[in-house]
């Protein structure tokens, strides 16, 4: 079984949600998702700060990836302690207290046929 | 709240704004798209250049991303000094007085349908 | 000819098949690729660890990749010890004996119109 | 006007041309280019090693990026020493006598809408 791998502080500087969907499903609904893996052996405790172009950061949001597990976390679910507003350009550090790994991806389905885009995220 | 995060160099040596969109509206027209974090305290003085090939760079474009700020920054829309040219190759190196984060995401829609693409740039 | 290059220690955070397709053959399927590059002169034995939200994880997962070859694995052809399902979240650690690079690709399908995405993997 | 920036030696696990298009003229025509950014004040020359699944490497093919210079390459377009045949998976190793920084985009355009994706190279 693998060690633990990955850092500790992360950032997305890439951030939007769409309003519309044209796909039916949650699967096809247009969403934008961190990707959090942890591999090591001891539960990671995530907190996700939101950056803005005109306000004030949101968060901390807070997420557990427990060991050994990954958790595909959309931005449109995250409703504590405030939702994301959609269609507004935002970014996100993303820090744990034990080495994780982070990739960012959108499903954009505004239009009839969905788009996907990925990258992994910047590491502090 | 998170420190500053990033790096004070990046480069992104893919480019192209293409000219045509069947979208309607900003959010659908094609773009090209820099997105600049500030997660830290002082606010950054960002100034981008790009390269061509088969001239001399254009630049700097001066940007300004305040602290706990994020700015997606679409090259459609640089004008100063000079604009940049649609359906023309380039590439960008980002300056900036204190660390950043640097992301490149791009939205197609000269067809139907619109796709999109991103990837962290390379930072030195 | 180039020496070896890359890292021994790779992750995806993102990981997903899409049950769904609409192209014909096996080149429009739906798939998750990991691309696999041993540019070195010493065969590489790669070690792939599958990793689940709600399960422990699978594998290893055992693949050859040969001196001076590239291979572009698809997860959704992984059998041994047991198929990857679909339309399940996961995330997967690569590990390799020599350097190798690592690139993470996915096409969907489900919908009319394909659409990619890739990344480069987080290496350790 | 910035400094030299990335690094000498550079990979693409991923590579793959399709062999179909449905869009018209060069811009829509499905392709796999190698973007290639010389910010430095000294000519680059480049030399790129194809890889593939079963044979041995081809290469080296030749480019030059001249000093302050961005050369977006399609592989499609090499030529010598030899063709890298259609659908067929490749990989690449990049190497340059100067910094640069390398950028992997694919456009496919076999199906009726266009798909893009990009990712940073890996870099040694």
């Amino acid at each position: 079984m693998p060690q633990a791998i990955g850092k500790t502080r992360w950032a997305i500087a890439e951030g939007y949600i769409p309003s519309g969907s044209t796909g039916s499903g949650r699967a096809l609904e247009s969403h934008e998702t961190v990707c959090l893996l942890n591999a090591g052996d001891v539960d990671a405790h995530v907190e996700i700060t939101i950056y803005f172009a005109d306000r004030e950061p949101a968060g901390p949001f807070v997420a557990n990836v427990p060991a050994r597990r990954t958790l595909h976390l959309r931005f449109n679910e995250l409703k504590q302690p405030e939702p994301i507003p959609k269609d507004t350009d935002f970014a996100s550090v993303i820090e744990s207290n034990v080495p994780i790994v982070v990739q960012h991806t959108r499903l954009d389905s505004r239009q009839a046929e969905l788009s996907i885009m990925t990258t992994l995220a910047f590491s502090a």
